[in-house]
């Protein structure tokens, strides 16, 4: 079972290393069979090439994530809420997600969902 | 498919009900065969009168639900941050929650998992 406080690092990381644009460094979070639904309901990216792969598309939009509340880590899972900022067509736009991660028993994370404020809704794919 | 204003006011009766202590109001907002994981993890309430059980007792703690930035809403999917305020042995303690819902074409709740702030999980059950 991972523990809280590793759970919280892995989260922290994860967000640094988009915002210096390591998407393989992000990848490297997930584990070799994890999925990523971003957003929730579409097709999720499966496997780590695939999801380095999404992560490098997304991080070449510029968007940079803050994190706009306590991470909640309950147990092997982790839900955290942020803001994205990217410039749109010459202005800049804000996201608001929520991220939940559920974690493997190495740590690692093993599926991501993102939830988007609808009226907002800038996919990255 | 159910439409993003709808999901918002829902979430928002959710709370309202919640905080004025309506556990009968809350179960309406689910259908007959929803499951509520509170926290996420662990066994799941099913149907309408196991949910309903779950929050009379869970309002019975007196906690009060706050919400901590915007509700994210893709497509069947909500996810919301929120405190929850309460009296515990005499002190008062906030808990950092994420709640995620999945709706189904009624507009209906069809699913609900609570992501806790694991330094101050208070389990309601």
């Amino acid at each position: 079972m991972p523990d809280t406080e590793n759970q919280k690092n892995v989260v922290h990381r994860y967000i640094a290393a988009f915002n210096a644009g390591a998407a393989d460094e992000i990848a490297a979070l997930f584990n070799e069979k994890a999925t990523v639904e971003d957003p929730i309901g579409t097709p999720a990216h499966v496997g780590r090439e695939a999801i380095a792969r999404f992560y490098r598309r997304a991080v070449k939009t510029g968007a940079k994530l803050d994190l706009q509340g306590s991470i909640r880590v309950t147990g092997p899972y982790a839900a955290f809420p942020f803001s994205a900022r990217l410039m749109v067509g010459g202005s800049e736009q804000q996201v608001d997600v929520i991220d939940t991660f559920r974690f493997d028993e190495e740590g690692r994370i093993a599926e991501m969902r993102a939830y988007f404020e609808a009226s907002d809704v800038t996919s990255f794919a």
